[in-house]
């Protein structure tokens, strides 16, 4: 990360790195030297850097109708932390989010928290980990949970939608995981470049949040792309809403102050790797209802079949079996858009058992999407053998910024 | 990761992307077509793969006079377990390493654990999750703990220089993270795969060890290359042996059974980053002895420019202070080869401090070097008031494999 004066990024302009990305060379080889792709883009009507440094690269737009990290191309790296909010009144809470958004603008840019300063007798403006690290497709979402309206007496303004997710079968919460006033999930492809922007907004506003909790998360690709697995080996996020129409059914929030925002439910879920693996193929297909090595549908040949939940085959069974998460999860008749990552570091201090599983992460215009799924799922869901709820959490996400604005602004105009 | 039946890769084949990669391609453009490229690369020796599958891709060779990740290019993901035994023989403990060694070799190559079965109701030979992600350079390492010699009445063949760590000023060392009869160190570009191959690997031997604690952790390097920066900063490793030569002189054991093998030293070390981050970039700079941006030895330009710790400027003043980490660490007079990981998940629930710092990993002929340092470094070292030393290991990681040998052979020859 450098630092700049000002934005120098335009839409139009490009780095020859992102050029050769875009016309394919890093794949198949192509006949054109350099100076020939520079031609052809500008052409195009792309502009080539002059400078070509690793700040101009692989870089989300922050500013939108939308905050990102919700759309956004999901990362391979994610820091989420749920923060404790130190503050006594509305209208330093509304000073943190002025505060924090150019700070966050400049993050997403790649770039250090401030300009460099020759005074080398105080604190650095920036911690400074990710030097020499681009924006690594840095996303930031921020969200506001249910407590903070009542410290901050603005319960009035608070969504009849945001509240404490109800109890649900095999719960088995713990506090160290569970709410927080304020979240900040930074979403990255480079673990260092999604701590370092949740580290550097966290000390920027110290004395105002602290940390309650906070989990690293990851997700990896296939090389040849497509939807990433779980540590159970199935692919995760394959019902997710892809189009316009769906993104705006299922996930925009369409009035008030949280119009265009959405709402962010967070669990920790503790996968249960050694039981797992204990199990046969079949029974783990029959557990998640699809095939783990495709991820189609049971009875189904590719990931992205349709189906039906209720069709039976001759014998009149169910093809995927009823009491299977698939099943019960679409039979629901709901959609939400999962945003997961997985988690694995250490193991359980009394039963030396993986201390794995996922960082649950879903958006929706509604909690009560999130539950309508967990009840559809219920008692029934096989999938409850494996799994642990360990954490829960609920955050209303802002709606996007649009340049001169802040983070949050409807909020504070709607006061 | 595909199954095939044989080992397909030879050190002379290569995958188009490898080619693209080592004919620059990526990086500045050039003016010969696909096939052009081919042609070039065939006259230089390489042969094309036909097949292009995703598992040809980013291997490290298991091979060789001496372990994977040792001297391997460090990667950018860690996921390194200590293990408790529960055999109770020496035979045991030999049949282990002839079940692991096809095992690393097929993991290393980007397969998976056993060839795949038509029988789906039994548990699947492979956990699965590293499904179409390629081997990531994963590389893996294995060494046994002094702890495994007592247990299994071998302490005849015990290296004198194998012997758990002296306690060392402001060490706080926690059981929970400190000892293990056996290491498996496995390090890959990608979290999912280095994290599959520790389990897989648990898992073939369950009812054999057990996992007393693991951790992962990340490196992250700058687009444009160059030594990755720690937690607070700093770039970490740039004193390393590079050479064969230099190598030879501090990493690799030269006698007895342990012969090209080498001792690994973990330490667990607490990085109090709110602490850190309240501290002026003079003050970081004097605790460590280099410049933050460039690494350059303080008084210097460049990172590896060479210095001399008992050069004072025109005050009589040394140019790097003479309780800074990189003076004393230098005045010891001992090289070892640093290959450490970051971490940074959740945080101290008594303080909501960040649980973060480094999961630090040297490779020396002897432990005594490690001491040497660390002795070196005592109370004076000014990096202490910043950082906790919360566990540690020592292994002694044995030599490499031929074709045909397994893990550890040399040991149990000489039984």
């Amino acid at each position: 990360m450098t630092v700049s004066k000002d934005d120098k990024w335009t839409e139009k302009k490009i780095s020859r790195r992102e050029m050769l990305k875009l016309t394919g060379v890093g794949m198949a080889g192509v006949a054109i030297g350099a100076s020939g792709l520079g031609g052809v883009m500008k052409a195009m009507g792309y502009e080539l850097l002059e400078d070509d440094s690793t700040t101009a690269q692989n870089k989300v737009n922050f500013y939108g109708p939308h905050q990102s990290g919700i759309v956004t191309p999901v990362q391979t790296h994610i820091y989420f932390a749920s923060l404790n909010v130190l503050l006594t009144s509305k209208q330093e809470l509304q000073e943190l989010f002025k505060q924090w958004t150019p700070l966050v603008v400049r993050l997403m840019n790649g770039e250090t928290m401030v300009e460099a300063t020759t005074n080398t007798r105080v604190p650095t403006g920036d911690t400074g980990e990710a030097a020499g690290l681009d924006a690594a497709n840095l996303s930031i979402t921020v969200g506001i949970g249910p407590s903070l309206f009542d410290k901050l007496a603005m319960q009035h303004l608070k969504p009849t939608a945001l509240q404490d997710l109800p109890h649900f079968p095999k719960d088995q919460l713990q506090q160290e995981w569970t709410g927080g006033d304020l979240c900040i999930q930074a979403c990255a492809d480079d673990p260092q470049v999604a701590f370092h922007a949740v580290r550097n907004l966290v000390r920027a506003a110290s004395g105002k949040v602290e940390i309650k909790w906070s989990q690293a998360g990851f997700n990896s690709f296939p090389a040849k792309g497509g939807t990433p697995r779980n540590l159970f080996a199935f692919k995760d996020g394959t019902g997710n809403p892809t189009d316009v129409q769906e993104l705006k059914k299922a996930v925009w929030v369409d009035n008030g102050w949280l119009k265009d925002g959405s709402y962010l439910v967070a669990r920790k879920i503790q996968m249960h790797l050694e039981t797992w693996d204990r199990t046969s193929l079949k029974d783990q297909e029959a557990t998640f209802g699809r095939h783990r090595d495709s991820g189609a549908p049971l009875g189904k040949t590719q990931e992205f079949d349709a189906f039906d939940v209720e069709e039976k085959d001759s014998n009149g069974e169910y093809l995927m079996p009823d009491t299977s998460h698939t099943h019960l999860a679409r039979k629901s008749g709901v959609q939400m858009l999962r945003r997961s990552y997985s988690y694995a570091s250490g193991v359980m201090s009394n039963t030396g058992a993986h201390d794995a599983g996922l960082l649950f992460i879903s958006f929706q215009k509604d909690p009560a999407q999130f539950i309508a799924v967990q009840n559809s799922l219920g008692r029934m869901d096989k999938l409850n053998e494996y799994i642990t709820h360990r954490g829960s959490a609920v955050f209303a996400c802002f709606p996007g910024v649009q340049k001169g604005s802040y983070l949050g602004e409807a909020l504070f105009n709607a006061l």
